[in-house]
């Protein structure tokens, strides 16, 4: 007969399971998805989930932190030399305009999750910053290969200009059209690149 | 003796101490305020919130209607005559900027509800969307005063770099040292303004 005791600790994936649920729930649903709708979604009992995480808040930033290698995938060409600096910036750009036209579109998930806790030291938002400086970093290096006269003020200002244009997807409810790779494309063009 | 019968109406005063308290604590906490602390911040009972609106989501979207006037005022300047369309655009980034390096700030109150409630069609969705597109109708009359060759356009990219700068802001936990203005200046500058 096998017993599991009351201690045993959860079954391999059953990290991967909740954090997968939890990312795709809160991007939904928001911050304020309780524990037992996210054990629900996830099929993990409670008694796992507190094994693994101290709290909903350390759910809530792993699971932001795990959806970010494929949100970056999805955003960030890959290493491609016949590319110029400028294309693979702009290739960010039309990738956000593809998904804030799809209609399970709800913004940048980093600034939301920022925006919702309220708070810059929550986890969620530790999490938030370090990938939306990720980003930054990858026009900053694209810059730099591209001579621009500032990559740190630029890369900042096309970051600005990636977050204010989620933000109208999500206000307005509606695709871009464009807008996003436009005000880019005019911020490199004033930058020189 | 006095006597209140229980369907009396609320007293005067009571709709906008309620609305004022909700905008407040909700901009700070976010829309998973339940209505008890949302009662007893406002000093007003349960019974008489919900004689005055029909749910906590009516309560949001005109707490964040009744706010729109003082957050208006604080960004958009005077009338003056004597101000050129470009130095009048750049009044509201400036006042984003000090708005923004402020202890309480949680970014832009619409932005921030429209990502919270995460429908479009939410009522504090449509009342966020009036607000933002009052924004942009701003930029763009000031934009068609100067001449501008596409007022609609860079009255556009105008609202974008507002909300991203406001949710970088937010992101980093940190006021933002000039690039609100220094943004908007280079969508001007390109665009001949």
């Amino acid at each position: 007969m096998t017993t599991t005791r009351p201690d045993a600790a959860p079954a391999a994936g059953t990290r991967d399971r909740l954090l997968d649920a939890a990312a795709e729930l809160f991007y939904r649903e928001g911050v304020g998805v309780g524990v037992e709708a996210l054990c629900r979604a996830a099929g993990v009992s409670k008694r796992s989930m507190y094994q693994l995480f101290e709290s909903k808040d350390e759910v809530f930033a792993a699971a932001l932190d795990r959806s970010a290698a494929a949100y970056r995938a999805a955003l960030i060409p890959a290493a491609d030399v016949g590319e110029t600096p400028r294309a693979r910036i702009l290739h960010v750009f039309e990738a956000l305009e593809a998904q804030a036209a799809s209609p399970g579109y709800r913004g940048c998930p980093f600034v939301a999750a920022a925006v919702e806790v309220k708070s810059p030291e929550h986890p969620a938002s530790v999490v938030a910053r370090r990938h939306k400086d990720a980003l930054t970093g990858f026009f900053q290096a694209e810059l730099e290969r591209a001579g621009a006269a500032d990559p740190v003020t630029l890369a900042r200002r096309l970051t600005i200009v990636f977050d204010g244009a989620s933000a109208r997807a999500v206000v307005q409810g509606a695709p871009l059209d464009g807008l996003a790779v436009t005000t880019a494309t005019a911020l490199l063009s004033h930058g020189g690149v």
